[in-house]
């Protein structure tokens, strides 16, 4: 954090330990990307925040009002990251959320993390992690404060210069996503394809906006289950987010890739966010 | 909360924004009876504690010095609960836990609930949420922070009256637990059955008192997958928790069940607590 720290609007880093956000994890989050004081993406962060609560029930905050409040935290930052957290707010003990609720919202400016120039250009490695996905189609693409599953996969490694990220699996042995990231690769047949997020994993701003773009330039895409020997014999690979935009992968354990075509104009698209 | 919280041994009720247990539930929780000044099943709660914060490779509190704190901070309690949360602190942003984990401890008492005397007597009456259970067994059975799942099949119901619990299952309809209870059920045969918890669920402290308390007295017991159609022929359901005890089941949906003799047998250990 650089240290500055909004709680309900206002300053300040403290928040009620009796927070449902921290008794259960009972929120959603976004990670936001700011560059010459503006948030990239921001209708669709605030859209996918809004749906978020919805999907567990938490009283959205007034989008019109809390635009303001973003737009006004990163006025003067060059370069940022901006983590919005709302929770279901402080109730009794149990899991039974209180009949008024009154959500928490929290807003921290992040230092924009010192990411190699290399990642861009030349790709990332990454690893198949041991710790799964498991699948609940009612939080499924949620963005939500349950997220033990990637610390824990996140944790599997620690030389962050030999790997930068993670890929995860369900159950079955289907690629879902990084840990941090959602992942794309191009097939043989020329198809842009990413996991479905029905069961588990996180529906990612960038991933939305990537799908949306391709399907107005007529890119052949297609979102369906994502096998390891689809994802060994796929031509092109990358993962995406809102801060990283995206990062080719050159490898995946012991298989390599180049970084293709398809990467290099998606990448064109994310620079100009 | 009845007004007593300490955080880290000092009494407080604020805790940082940032802390680790709120930005993705990265944490371990034990929720305890206090009766007389004393706290039932201290000794089982700080084991399970400890092989959770061990689970998710947390540093687990110095067992001896937190001895003393819990118990000082019920001296004076007739009856209430005691909570306590263990996170992994605070860390810059990101999944990744930093290499020197400084945990956060939270200790809150709360007031004790005002159950009617009736659901020990008479039963409870429960509903199948619709929620279900992910799995994953790298945190089955683990009493961590990642409780959205456990939020959302609780707000499946509001009147608190008509219906006292409601019964978890996973992906293939076998029932796991209850919102905030485990499940015992006496089978045709005689024997004590409660469902297996090493894809999901979370094992309760109560849960292994009676599974060890049945082993001694001969009662017995099988742990394995528990099925609709047992759940429906079973001769008696119990749920059971720390804070309850044993609360026999006279209703799930259509199905209804007597109180039995083995239910009112576990009652009486538990009464011993």
């Amino acid at each position: 954090m650089n240290g500055r720290c909004w709680i309900n609007g206002e300053p300040g880093t403290l928040i009620a330990a009796v927070d449902r956000g921290l008794q259960y994890g009972d929120g959603v989050f976004e990670t936001m990307a700011v560059r010459h004081g503006r948030i990239a993406l921001l209708e669709m962060h605030l859209q996918r925040l809004v749906e978020g609560c919805e999907r567990l029930g938490i009283p959205p905050p007034p989008v019109a009002s809390i635009h303001g409040e973003l737009n006004a935290a990163v006025s003067d930052q060059e370069r940022a990251i901006l983590k919005l957290i709302v929770t279901r707010g402080s109730s009794g003990r149990g899991y039974r959320p209180a009949q008024t609720v009154t959500p928490t919202r929290i807003l921290a400016l992040h230092d924009w993390p010192a990411y190699p120039e290399s990642w861009w250009q030349d790709g990332i490695r990454v690893r198949i992690c041991k710790t799964i996905l498991g699948g609940n189609p009612q939080l499924a693409g949620v963005k939500h404060l349950n997220r033990l599953e990637q610390v824990l996969a996140r944790a599997e490694w620690s030389d962050a210069d030999s790997i930068q990220e993670g890929l995860m699996t369900d159950a079955d042995g289907a690629v879902i996503e990084g840990t941090m990231s959602n992942v794309f690769v191009r097939l043989a047949d020329g198809t842009l394809m990413t996991p479905d997020l029905h069961v588990c994993g996180v529906a990612g701003v960038m991933r939305r906006y990537i799908m949306e773009r391709a399907e107005r330039m007529g890119v052949p895409m297609r979102v369906s289950k994502l096998t390891m020997p689809e994802l060994d014999q796929a031509r092109e690979v990358f993962v995406c987010n809102s801060v990283i935009g995206v990062w080719p992968v050159n490898t995946i354990g012991e298989w390599s890739y180049p970084v293709g075509e398809i990467t290099r104009e998606i990448q064109q698209w994310t620079d100009e966010l």
